[in-house]
């Protein structure tokens, strides 16, 4: 049992923000866009600092206002004002939420107009892997009311500035990793044949926390006969008997960045496909974790990978993709994909994610997560266990 | 220390699912509504059945179409089938995702023609505290593609349907609640004087899922002598020194549903302003529960609950509300407001949350969930103490 990790310092210098900010803007200025704004958690933490577990309560909309110079402009909820006044934010303004009958509109339509007031572009997130955390009929509302506005979707300029990390980010990112991979070790000493999958998990969560992860909002497991078929489900009541494989995939968060990696176990007599199909996976990471570097693109990491798991006899993978960003957010841009053509930076931080359905119903999935560096790449935590190992 | 607390059984019988539906399909069937669709986590999986953790993940978008008669149809990436499989669902349409370039919208507008051959008339969540979980690009795109037809919010339908629980949606919100409730009495026996807000939410936190919470996704803390000026940030690793009052609220999780309350605490020498105030929200909730009952409207119960408070020399709430529907979402419709129509009926779940500013940069909060009756209403969990409780 690992007894103590040193956590890193929590949140960030005053400078970190202003970085961001001024990034942003440099992109807004070259294309002209006059003022942007924000409704979801990671971006409006991005540019402010404002970190609150209230982002639960879909009740009230939140909104961050970025115009192309200066400070960022929060239009929030009452109830946040003296939390917002505790980070780098100068100017707040609220209105008392909720009112259905103008839940903030007039307030952020009357900020965003009078600082689009050059080219009169407005950017907002609208693009893959985005969402507007707001009613739809609000946000047709604010369209109306800028009518003579034109509107631009900025999702592509955010996530190339939020896929590279700082050094205080990459320090919360790699001890949630250290956490995560104790949390794993302490279940290969804990599991037992006869134990359930949710007991399982409930272990492995009360050590993550105990070793310092502010929670585990993510915590799956499946397990079945030879292997899973399925990694996004559970944690069941199942029994884990002999012959059985299990994965446990978790990311677990501190100072609002998350881990995200699995690790397999198996059960008493496992067959030979089973083994096989592990030394699969494990091979296929050992291939992303030699081609993995700065220049190579997202693509190339699949092939790699993937190229392993053909030879290996892959029915095929149902996940979608192998690995993806992480940070903020359990998954982020960009994804390893067979064409994917993003090119990778030092500071990008990246998921491992092999996978293959190796009998009909049977999946085997690994993963591990590593930061681009300058010339290669880094695990950011213990790296999986070269044999599958045997419970029992 | 509460040794066990009995769980009620997880997931539902299939006919709950079913009278949901049908439920909703009456609604449509009045309003001429051909089909609606969802995107988000709640409406999911109260009409299907589909728990996943998955959904932490913001990459893919997820779709439930219901028709006005037969079966709910899932739309959904290929990493999902295999889960929606062990639902009540039949029809299960998938792409592989992500895929930038048409992530299910030209599958989900086939789905949706399909079924939108009478009225033309198509449902979606557009209204107050909703949002749509899925790029707003994408929502644009949907809409050019079935331009012949009509788009009607559905947010009022489902919130009507969502605020009455079942018996077995009731079981769950109770043990979530009395989860909670163990875990501020154990608190009661922890905290000791020189303990950070942020050891005594961690200790909590490792109590509630010890005793059988899934996970406390809300668990937020703020002290300050003599009160706290905000109910949404924390905890922090401020000291709790003599004089302070500390305030923790949480939201546990059991199978998918939510307790949401809070309690207070002292240390050392309290002053009697303090002291006035904690016996203010504390009568105010029993005004509270005094009128909560089914014909009463939530304007009532904010007016009895506000009176007491008012008499008690409140300066203010910037919280927006006295108390809210809780469920599914650790906040849900209707809220206790000022002028509140929504009238009360049997086997709603609300939170009674007077708060107060009682001097500047003070306030005090308190908050209980109760369900509604046929002839009052009954608390869920054992009532908050009497008197403010004092540590060290």
């Amino acid at each position: 049992m690992t007894d103590t990790l040193i956590a890193p310092s929590r949140g960030f210098e005053t400078v970190e923000f202003k970085t961001r900010t001024e990034a942003l803007q440099a992109h807004m200025a070259e294309q002209n866009i006059d003022v942007v704004f924000f409704t979801t958690e990671p971006e409006f933490r991005y540019f402010s600092g404002f970190r609150s577990q209230f982002w639960e309560s879909p009740t009230r909309p939140w909104f961050l206002v970025i115009p192309v110079s200066g400070k960022p402009i929060a239009v929030v909820p009452e109830i946040g004002a003296a939390g917002l006044r505790q980070t780098w934010i100068e100017d707040v303004r609220s209105w008392p939420s909720p009112r259905p009958e103008d839940d903030g509109i007039s307030l952020l339509a009357d900020t965003l107009s009078s600082c689009a007031k050059g080219s009169g572009r407005i950017g907002a997130m609208m693009g893959p892997e985005t969402h507007l955390r707001m009613p739809a009929a609000n946000f047709a509302l604010l369209q109306e009311e800028l009518s003579q506005h034109f509107w631009v979707d900025v999702s592509l300029i955010i996530r190339g500035l939020r896929s590279v990390k700082s050094e205080a980010e990459t320090a919360k990112i790699r001890f949630a990793c250290e956490v995560t991979a104790a949390g794993f070790d302490f279940l290969l000493e804990h599991l037992q044949l006869g134990m359930t999958e949710r007991e399982a998990c409930k272990a492995m969560h009360l050590e993550m926390l105990r070793l310092g992860a502010d929670a585990c909002p993510y915590l799956i497991s499946a397990s079945g006969q030879g292997g899973y078929d399925n990694i996004i489900m559970g944690p069941t009541d199942r029994k884990l008997g002999s012959g059985d494989v299990l994965i446990i995939d978790t990311g677990a968060n501190f100072d609002g960045y998350f881990s995200d990696f699995d690790r397999n176990y198996a059960f008493g007599q496992v067959d030979a496909l089973t083994v096989d199909a592990y030394d699969a996976v494990y091979n296929s990471t050992e291939a992303g974790l030699r081609i993995a570097a700065p220049g190579r693109t997202t693509g190339e990491v699949w092939q790699a990978m993937w190229s392993v798991l053909e030879k290996s006899g892959a029915l095929g993978n149902d996940v979608g993709r192998m690995g993806h960003g992480l940070g903020m957010q359990l998954t982020e841009w960009p994804s390893n994909v067979p064409n994917g053509d993003v090119e990778l930076q030092a500071g990008m931080i990246l998921t491992l994610e092999p996978g293959m359905t190796y009998a009909p119903g049977k999946m085997m999935v690994h993963e591990d997560n590593i930061l681009i560096t300058e010339n290669g790449c880094e695990l950011l935590h213990k790296r999986a266990w070269r044999n599958l190992p045997i419970i029992g």
